[in-house]
């Protein structure tokens, strides 16, 4: 079955975007701080079709990454602000499925990407996903909320954090209401740049209980 | 002039210690899980009057950290829920300044260990500490509080984050109420063992704003 995986970008204390989060602001004032490190490398480029861009090892940790994935899976807060400003040819290249409560037709975008509005709940989305993913894996945007469902649930195997060396101290932070157990994880790889530290994670399935 | 450094046990989300903290549960409920890669390194066992213990990349990142200072300034909150536990000879085997509003005299321990009562707040506990340090460091034991207020300063000089694979998802957190402006810091290394990744980081002193 496919492999449910996120990869984000996260400040030293936790956040993944600014304070103010929203359509105004996607990634929160101040929030590209967080995120800034990605936007020069060649795979990242690629997805907004653009051409050029930094080789090395910052870059083959995100080529990699996003070569694994069929499919994702997104919030409904993640798409609202970002409709606009991916435009008309949205940087995932893939069937997309929004989490969402208002019911939609789904949207066919240039270069590959549609996007699908599933009122029924995150696992309905994740099993459309994985259908639509095929031999791939899922891949979970966003935003903070929705990966909280998921870690919570016990859906995403695999986290892939991209740590940089700032302290954002207010905004969104990935790790939040998760409840009150320990969730263990295993660690797959650490691979540490100047800019970022890239660290790999397994979750570690607990009994149900 | 002495370096103000902080070395500290962290999980995945950012805690420091599990729920409800203090003197019953000096680490907060199943707060052992943060830091108990730790307890079985020599040079951690040194600092417990213990013999033997691991050595190995873990065991040489805490032993250089320790050899590095010359006394230790603490939050009144740590003090109160380790002094009991620390017993006649505690760990520290150096001056401790201790951060606090309740004046006591100075209490001299076996090994080395001397707790000095300050009541005139951290800038001038850390001032005596600098001066027992001599040619060492200063090192800030914690609680998150005190850490907290030395960040906000401008006061830390290296932190050395010991991230540990775990969400803790309660406790307290050692990254929180550092007001809203960002704050960056220079990644000096990042060491990974199965167990733990030591993430080594010297602050980047912003101009006066």
């Amino acid at each position: 079955m496919s492999k449910v995986v996120a990869r984000i970008g996260m400040s030293l204390d936790g956040y993944i975007t600014g304070p103010d989060a929203g359509a105004e602001h996607p990634l929160g004032i101040g929030g590209e701080r967080i995120h800034n490190w990605v936007y020069g490398l060649r795979a990242f480029r690629e997805m907004l079709g653009q051409k050029g861009g930094t080789e090395g090892q910052d870059n083959d940790v995100v080529a990699e990454w996003v070569a694994r994935s069929g499919a994702v899976v997104m919030g409904h807060g993640m798409f609202i602000s970002g409709e606009v400003p991916w435009g008309d040819e949205p940087p995932f290249h893939m069937p997309v499925y929004v989490v969402t409560h208002h019911p939609r037709e789904t949207v066919v975008k240039e270069g590959g990407t549609s996007f699908h509005f599933v009122t029924e709940g995150p696992e309905h989305a994740l099993a459309l996903a994985r259908e639509a993913a095929g031999e791939k894996g899922v891949s979970l945007a966003g935003g903070a909320n929705l990966i909280q469902q998921f870690v919570r649930a016990g859906l995403l195997d695999e986290l892939l954090l991209h740590v940089v060396p700032v302290l954002a101290c207010a905004g969104t932070r990935l790790f939040d209401n998760l409840g009150t157990d320990q969730i263990e994880w295993e660690k797959v790889s650490v691979i540490d740049s100047p800019e970022v530290t890239h660290i790999h994670l397994r979750a570690l399935k607990q009994a149900a209980g």
